[in-house]
């Protein structure tokens, strides 16, 4: 008997993780908040040429019954939903990346504040969508407190080409998965600055180690960020060319205004409200994170390119 | 007054770290194993337009006296260049990395053999030698299990844009400087076979997982590979285009074969004799190493990159 998986929003990450979860066999259930004539068309026009399989439903209105509900909608967006979930669904899993700026709080801390006793967990990892949703090999993270729940999920969930590792620290997979888009927008600024990749692989780096003290600090495990929602996807979303984050860092360090960079453009750069909403969070635990601290100054002009580097490069010398 | 600062080899890494240490303000000795007429200008045509400076004195005689002596010789060589370092020398700091074929050792591990009452470290992390050359913005690691030499040359060394950082675990830096090659070999495959970003970023991670419990096999610190001399030398090493370990891994993912791609090539990729070593080595403290032995496996053909690939996919679904 197939399960049935709910994907709660059909943006390029939803689309991708409902493709994913049919192909383990399961009834999948998309939720498109856009009320569409004929969504299941509209859908597929999103995917170019990827066939929606027929074990997939589009739909407007909420799912009936669902054993796992993957959350995509954008995080800003997520706690206007959760109303709308039964409470007899299955496990409810946040996918959504970033800090809410009005709590300063991370998906999985919102899912415990509105449903305290309902299972939850965290997907994270180096995941372009569209790899996903072609089929490419990808590992990923499934986090949760509940260490059995992770490890039942990623045994349910793998397939030969999408690798699921369980993890119990949510707290540091979501630190990873906020903050990686404010390191990308750190790595396009040095790159577009002309510092060199030396400069670009030392800011991912050390953003690690920021990242570590941070989680540490937030009551989650240093090791987390050394793996694939830390580590893995910093490096896919500070390297990789499709980045808009890295993309609108570069234009920074080639000497534009945010202001410029923004009116030229449709989609939005997460890493922009994440920064400061992530620097706010640290501040409450006490947490120095330097870099982030730099690229939202840099953001708000408060500094130029040149002053933060040279107050990255003249903090004083510790050891690693 | 001044210390004096000796550099051995005067490949591309030599001659970036004498210019970088005479920024120190210190006077260089960089000697060259070449006999060269005119040492001096021949040097200089290697670096295109850099000026090497007065303090900078190349030579093809042995320094008779220096207060700390860098090894940038290729490590395959580096044991027969010790005999020639006078005792009264200060530290010396291997800045080679790889595994000796012929005994299994890293580096610091030969010196330790041959001059077991001398002070030594390694200096390892992501830097581009023609970027530290031009006096880009570079963070470092030097390593000694000295951990007091190891900050003592960490504060004489660092200037406004080569910053280091003082680490007490040489054998997880070693691992990191040796195995990256091998691991953008495997980075390379993956692309240019198609596999995605997705794949690469998690080669790259599921690799420092690996070298993190080679290192604890081997007695280090398995968080030392989450820094700069891991993930750092990774990230610019598995996803820099100018590697010459990437592109051969790439041309290997499209098809040719390695006798093909060496064929057409007179630069050495060091990861092709690193593979085997460090996997025989890590087989020798009971470590398991699947993504380096997939490596070994195609250079040697015993495995297509297909069924590497499967192998990867099926392992056990661990946790992280």
């Amino acid at each position: 008997m197939p399960i049935n998986i709910a994907v709660i929003g059909a943006g390029a990450w939803g689309i991708a993780l409902a493709l994913q979860m049919a192909r383990t066999g399961a009834n999948v259930y998309l939720w498109s908040r856009k009320e569409l004539p004929d969504p299941q068309t509209n859908i597929l026009s999103r995917l170019n040429c990827i066939e929606i399989p027929e074990t997939i439903t589009v739909s407007n209105a909420f799912p009936k019954q669902a054993d796992i509900v993957f959350l995509t909608v954008p995080l800003q967006y997520m706690r206007s939903i959760l109303p709308y979930i039964p409470d007899g669904h299955g496990p409810l899993i946040a996918c959504c990346k970033g800090v809410e700026t009005t709590s300063l709080k991370f998906p999985l801390e919102i899912l415990e504040e509105i449903y305290p006793h309902r299972k939850h967990g965290a997907l994270s990892g180096p995941n372009f969508a569209h790899e996903v949703a072609k089929g490419y090999p990808t590992a990923s993270v499934i986090a949760s407190k509940d260490q059995e729940l992770a490890q039942d999920l990623a045994n349910k969930l793998s397939t030969s080409t999408f690798r699921l590792y369980a993890n119990n620290d949510p707290i540091g997979v979501e630190i990873g998965g906020a903050a990686k888009n404010v390191f990308a927008i750190a790595s396009g600024i040095a790159m577009g600055a002309g510092l060199g990749e030396n400069a670009r692989a030392s800011i991912i780096t050390r953003g690690i180690s920021e990242l570590s003290k941070l989680s540490t600090g937030l009551g989650g495990e240093p090791m987390t960020l050394s793996g694939l929602a830390g580590v893995g996807d910093m490096i896919l979303t500070c390297t990789g060319q499709g980045s808009r984050n890295y993309s609108l860092g570069y234009e920074l360090g080639q000497g534009k205004t945010l202001e410029e960079i923004l009116s030229q453009r449709t989609t939005i750069a997460e890493g922009v409200t994440t920064a400061p909403a992530i620097l706010q969070r640290a501040k409450l635990h006490n947490v120095n994170t330097p870099i982030i601290e730099a690229v939202t100054h840099i953001l708000n002009k408060k500094i130029t390119i040149k002053t933060a580097q040279n107050i990255l490069m003249s903090r004083p010398l510790g050891s690693e």
